[in-house]
């Protein structure tokens, strides 16, 4: 029963690779399983230039940068973290279910505000890009409530729309955007939130998203709930410092943190999309039949893993 | 350009209660103003006798249990906390986007374990029940990737299938559930997990749910993720006590913690989930036009508020 739902799925999903593979040998059926049968060929490094590390006293926090999708925004970003402008500023808000936020505690004190030097203070918004069909786009079957159409685009959750010619970053767990304010144009990378909870998909075109945790959520996911509105901290000894912020590329090689991801652009994706969609593992009374774009894992491995 | 949204909505919604309010009154359009419109009798007091409290060091989780969809885990979890049998247990496992469970740590050692005295040690599942026309339920409109039919009953979120007349909870942020082993009558409430990520909605009707988080949520989110396999503590001096867990009914009124939680069949919650999903706060540049069942708030209240 668990196998035929497979294989309906796999038809309904889109592709002749998949079929083959299904005729040619038995299809992968856990996640686990999926994984066990990548090759190394299968998994992307990330890029160092791409690569930002939010060092906090309790570890290291990975993300990946999205620059097809927010080109100027993670310049800027890269730009602030090079002339050191995160380093000593502080976690000053975590909401539960919903965001952490990172900045200037005293970015509203014109005296005391930390200045930023040769990057930006402010960009004009990304929130959306043009569609680019060249661009990698593994679309999910299963619908979306929010968009025409969902995918995997390098590692990124994304929704597309036709009609009017564009695409754009989707705001899932871990996804990583520029606070902003009122005015759309008034972000720019000084703040910095991490989704912590149920995907709030109301966001998606209202802030610019810019990359996704990759490593450390749980650094963030399980700090302490701010107590004052929209779950800032009201006390200056409840944030967590910022340490510091670097680009990978800046680091010596043995100072980074060799991770790998797997590609969303090939058939085995398709399985391991598949392995969530229907779980086979013995625990399990009835498949689901179907997967919502946030639910889908990208996996992340020590690139050791080789 | 939003009002016109809201009215689409309105209209594609459902109710000519949701039009005539339209024409009645300009419609409240935040959910700030959506609540602060409301009347008392749009709120319920939770009923003791269907509350549960776990006391943790740190403070009380209010736990609404819902005696309509499964009933017999209900009524066990009760006699459960009657005789006791959770006082002294710990939090075992917090796994980063999904679930906090709390269990015996000596549940797979026979000579330690807790015995289940009164209460039942394990029970049928109730992963679903018989569709019952005459239960409450306000059908979200915005469709599901997962169900033929979701919406809210008497303040928890359930899923319909007309087809198969089975109608069950789902697994949104903060809702509890009995754990199980492999054999689907396994569990019976001695080990309890809440939803702390995205809507894990392939365990519905895996598992029997049996009530939700109304306060208190913050305290099982933020524990520090464990390390071990499926994120269970891997030494016992990371584990997090139970206190107690105690039935609100058996409690003097004052040790209560007196809430009150919106009623979800009023025309005023309509209100209040198209508040959520056209937001029309200042902030916002673009409306989503629609809401996933997971992302819609149940608002709580002290009953003070009165």
């Amino acid at each position: 029963m668990l196998h035929r739902a497979s294989m309906l799925s796999a038809l309904l999903c889109c592709s002749a690779v998949a079929f083959a593979a299904e005729v040619a040998k038995p299809k992968p059926s856990t996640m686990a399983e999926v994984l066990a049968a990548s090759r190394p060929s299968d998994w992307r490094a990330l890029e160092p230039e791409n690569t930002l590390y939010v060092e906090l006293t309790t570890g290291r926090v990975v993300i990946e940068l999205a620059p097809s999708f927010a080109p100027a925004h993670v310049a800027n970003v890269k730009a602030l973290a090079r002339e050191k402008y995160y380093d000593g500023l502080a976690v000053v808000r975590v909401q539960d279910n919903y965001v952490v936020q990172w900045a200037d505690p005293d970015a509203e004190k014109p005296e005391l505000a930390r200045k930023v030097q040769h990057a930006k203070q402010s960009l004009a918004a990304e929130f959306d890009r043009k569609l680019d069909p060249s661009l990698p786009f593994t679309r999910l079957p299963d619908g979306d409530i929010y968009a025409p159409e969902v995918g995997f685009s390098s590692g990124f959750p994304v929704a597309r729309d036709p009609k009017t010619g564009k695409m754009w970053l989707v705001h899932c767990y871990g996804m990583v955007g520029s606070g902003r304010d009122t005015a759309v144009d008034s972000g720019g990378g000084t703040e910095l939130y991490v989704v912590i909870g149920q995907a709030p998909r109301h966001l998606d075109r209202n802030v610019t998203l810019l990359g996704r945790v990759v490593s450390g959520m749980e650094l963030l996911s399980s700090l302490p709930r701010g107590t004052g509105q929209l779950g800032f901290y009201t006390k200056p000894e409840q944030r967590l410092a910022i340490k510091a912020v670097r680009v990978a590329a800046d680091l010596a090689p043995d100072e980074r943190t060799a991770l790998e991801v797997l590609r969303t652009e090939i058939p085995l994706f398709q399985d391991l999309i598949e392995s969530r969609r229907n779980r086979r593992e013995e625990w399990f009374h009835l498949p689901a039949g179907h997967i919502e774009l946030c639910a889908v894992p990208i996996p992340v491995r020590p690139a050791s893993t080789r």
